[in-house]
């Protein structure tokens, strides 16, 4: 049933240059885009992976984003900076945004960089992994569209709103979490539509407000926050700072410009990036110390530590390659047929 | 049964200052903390109103608060602040970094403020509200005792770690949250002991890391976050950026420390605060009316928009006074008899 392709790292990062190139994406955008996708299968695969390529051709072809964008870089504050992206896809706007975001981190401890006018399709964990990368504390946010009620209500206000974390751990990978503030992924709903299985309790509302386990009703009714009013109260956060503080849409809007076409969310990213040795300063030995200190704590006595699992797969996919549905590359082939 | 005293804000702070004085604490402290505890009555009472005295006056009698702390201001970088509190109470050394937190924000966009080597007794939303009232954004966190299990765990990792977050609303109060990122706080469970009631399920397991409801099994147990491993990984952000980040404890640490003594817990707090105006530039009162239309759809369909229980609160304290307990002014009455 489950019939697979094996691919490299390379046959499958040329594979996807190649379909973005014939998609017609700008040759500046092609590594970038390519980078996050193939991260995306490298180290889990699933909706993250190789299938944001749909995502991605779906969204060039209704033209919501500007396969030709040319990101600019503005400096906003000593300490801020923004990436108008031009109505691209995110992550060329992120790769010219970065540099600028870890110098203003490093001269003033502490920087944000706005990502504004942009079609994400991705996670967040490459963004604040790379900052972590940098020896930088990390934090990401984004609206999306306003599927999501809050806590108590019935009609949609935000967006899965992802929130991602990254600290830098000496001589290991970054610890990185990235989640959304929904109680679950829409994709997650979809795939029990499709299953024809019920929802877990909590993940949803019908029209009326009611709680409810029919991943229909939830479709046509909202979806709900994680965690109850506590969740909802990081998603309104989520809204706002990576929404209008950013000068950028709210899901609401986000979704009202989309028109029910269904393509990536156009918005902003806010990415704050802090350098963790300046408050630390002397003690800086001893504190990194401790903060490994609090991940034995969780690992050893067996909880999980969000990101352990990525990594995990990432060392296969690198060493091994990776076994990619011949059914997905079936369909990504097609994109470029006829 | 439930026998009151009426008092006015005035007549409230004068008894809180004399008890405070009488106490021994130098006199530079006095106004700060009398300021918290009395906003905390004044905004709906409780563990956080005039409770908090007794608290006060607990860790200072076991010296664990440096009664004649003196605070210093030291600028960190550019973006940066640290006001090391000298082991006193936080609520000067917020007062006296505040100013230059506020400053470096609109300067840079961006600025961080930590309070190092402090006695942390109050909730966060006061100061979180201050720098909202500044016109700027504002997110604080501070990690407390090692109480709380990550999720799939049984022993205590984190704190009850709150995180709280303020924006500004031009013409109203600010929208402010605040809460802890354990399921509930360790006072909700003392309660629930003292009066023999069932917890609800979901907030501790016992010392083997079963789920109980039994109060007496989650305090010999652990606490447990609040919304899965999601909260769990926001609890563990918070015990980062608080703890070895800006160069202080963990709540491990702390409650090391603390040997079991129960004073309010050492460490630190992390304050950023953000100048929206800049991002938003000169589309900022349509980002801002964005941000009410969120607000709008949060209320207008019933559901509750967190602090305006609190604000509600405040106008009645301010036009009618406050109903103390007896029973409390007289535990507020003994500290200093005798």
């Amino acid at each position: 049933m489950s019939e697979t392709v094996h691919h490299s790292l390379e046959s499958l990062r040329a594979l996807i240059e190649a379909t973005l190139r014939g998609l017609g994406l700008a040759e500046a955008h092609i590594p970038p885009v390519a980078d996050i996708i193939l991260a995306g299968e490298r180290d889990g695969g699933g909706s993250h992976g190789l299938y944001r390529l749909l995502m991605v051709a779906k969204t060039m072809r209704m033209g919501t984003a500007n396969a030709q964008a040319v990101p600019k870089v503005v400096d906003v504050a000593p300490a801020m900076v923004r990436v108008d992206a031009d109505g691209g896809f995110a992550p060329l706007a992120f790769q010219l945004g970065l540099p600028v975001l870890v110098e203003k981190a490093r001269a003033g401890g502490i920087a944000a960089l706005a990502v504004n006018n942009c079609a994400h399709f991705s996670a967040l964990w490459p963004d604040v992994e790379a900052v972590a990368r940098h020896g930088l504390v990390g934090l990401a946010c984004t609206p999306s569209h306003a599927w999501v009620a809050p806590a108590g209500g019935r009609v949609g206000v935000f967006g899965t709103n992802p929130i991602a974390f990254g600290w830098p751990r000496p001589g290991k990978d970054p610890f990185v979490f990235d989640f959304a503030t929904s109680a679950a992924s829409r994709g997650d709903i979809e795939l029990h539509r499709r299953a024809g299985k019920p929802l877990p309790e909590g993940w949803g509302v019908d029209a009326d407000g009611k709680p409810t386990t029919s991943p229909e009703a939830v479709l046509a009714g909202a979806m709900l926050p994680f965690g109850g009013h506590k969740g909802s109260a990081i998603a309104a956060m989520v809204e706002l700072i990576a929404g209008p503080m950013i000068g950028d849409m709210t899901s609401a809007e986000s979704m009202a410009r989309d028109g029910g076409r269904g393509s990536a969310p156009l918005g902003g990213e806010l990415v704050i990036a802090i350098d963790p040795t300046r408050f630390m300063g002397p003690q800086e030995v001893d504190r990194v110390q401790a903060a490994e200190a609090m991940f034995g704590a969780i690992t050893g006595q067996g909880a999980r530590l969000p990101s352990l699992r990525r990594y995990a797969a990432r060392r296969r996919s690198e060493q091994e390659g990776m076994q990619v549905p011949r059914a997905l590359l079936d369909e990504v082939a097609a994109l470029l047929a006829g």
